[in-house]
């Protein structure tokens, strides 16, 4: 029997709150979501309880990641069913802002970054990276956790917000969080709820074609060639292709070619009007 | 007989230094320059120490904040002859971090403002605020300051922290200290080094000019003419004038014309290769 999560909506609650946590020598670890609460969710959730005796998860719909033609409007809010599901795993506080609490009348900052925000996403959603460095830069001062959970699945966001963390000096240590997948190995996320049945069956060829991809530069092939391939493969089922990139695995810099190099193969792919994503490790 | 202030060059000595004066109960000020201290420093430093009881003067010639073309290289260095300047007044510790310890290699972030950053200094100097907000940002991350004093010298620049700090929920209350002048009315500036004997005696034409103008605007004349009459007597002294501007006092928006609306009289010229700003209230 667990107790029911706290739910503040303002800083000065927040930092009443992180403070009564730590007056009681207890870690935090921040979970930053955006809502819609999934299985993959729910590992970070998990995996912050491990690390930390107290898990802050906060659910804003960040209008400021969103490009105009993107599905801000739509994005799923499911707030209740959120809250059962933290209630459930034990987690000890949901910090839900209203967009007026994060981004006051005359609010005139942007976090932006480049290195790891450079290219992939950024050459398809041009505003997204500022719009996520900018709402967890404030989520990680308000909350000043000592970690945060972030999911590989947005494996370029994952690096991202390492690099602010380190950039900033904001002493946050970042916990990735392997991708949780379908049975059928479609990366879990909120917007695999626009999918219809038809789309559905055919989203995992991303993941399948990503796989092949790895065994076949583990096997010889050029990382070019192999991402050529995996892209022509996802093409071919009738999905429009953003990129399948072969990048180095940590600064996500164009691979240089030297021995040994860590790689990661990233894809996004637009199934009918929903735009997917994933990536695996070589 | 005060003692030596404390100097620090790594964000770690500087955390373990502010800590101590944490437990000590005692609140910090933090005075952000970039070194080659004059008495408009000096005033900053009195006036941090009138709010809190420690003061950190930090002193770092931020490359970020320096367009290509301007004074970087040859901006004054004086480091000796700043820790005299701030022994004698008593300055608690001076925090004279490096280059690679304030930007280490990978470093990718940059706060960008608009609202008060928008025009002015930014139509002439297109970096300079992103440069400013990302080094005060870090500045106020790394000390976190209870106050920081900056001068209305560059009131810009004031108002922009302002947001920064109210922005990013730093938590850091911006203490705006009033211009030191020479007798002759000139701006105390670290550029003011540059001057020739004869660009020295025509400099104060800058200050001059705006009070001309604060007093034609109280009797009567719409700020957009005292504007431009105060920028034709800089012209006419030989300088080429950036802006002279009448903003909002507190925004920095352009005039609404609305009753009672605070005004700021800002300017921005160059006097042979010496860029000078000066500003007053009307």
């Amino acid at each position: 029997m667990t107790s029911k999560p706290v739910v503040v909506e303002t800083v000065r609650e927040l930092k009443a709150l992180t403070s009564a946590f730590r007056s009681e020598k207890a870690r935090i670890a921040l979970v930053p979501t955006m809502g819609a609460l999934h299985a993959g969710h729910m590992a970070l959730v998990r995996r912050a309880q491990e690390v930390a005796e107290k898990v802050v998860v906060s659910i804003f719909v960040n209008p400021t990641q969103f490009g105009p033609t993107e599905d801000f409007s739509r994005y799923p809010r499911t707030f209740d069913a959120d809250f059962e599901k933290l209630s459930e795993l034990g987690a000890d506080a949901i910090y839900a802002p209203d967009a007026a609490e994060m981004y006051p009348r005359g609010f005139s900052t942007r976090i932006t970054m480049s290195g790891p925000a450079d290219g992939l996403e950024s050459d398809f959603r041009p505003q997204f990276f500022a719009g996520v460095a900018t709402v967890v830069g404030k989520l990680f001062i308000r909350c000043a956790p000592d970690f945060a959970a972030f999911g590989e699945k947005d494996y370029q966001q994952l690096k991202v917000v390492t690099r602010l963390s380190k950039d900033l000096d904001l002493g946050v240590e970042i916990v990735p969080v392997p991708t949780t997948r379908e049975p059928d190995g479609l990366a879990l996320s909120s917007r695999n709820a626009y999918l219809s049945a038809e789309e559905r069956a055919i989203a995992p060829v991303i993941y399948t074609a990503l796989k092949s991809a790895a065994l076949n530069i583990r096997g010889g092939a050029t990382p070019v060639d192999a991402a050529q391939k995996a892209a022509d493969t996802i093409t071919a089922k009738g999905l429009k292709v953003d990129y399948v990139a072969a990048r180095h695995a940590e600064t996500l810099a164009p691979l240089s070619g030297a021995e040994g190099e860590p790689i990661r193969l990233l894809a996004a792919a637009w199934l009918g009007g929903t735009r997917l994503i994933d990536n695996i490790g070589v």
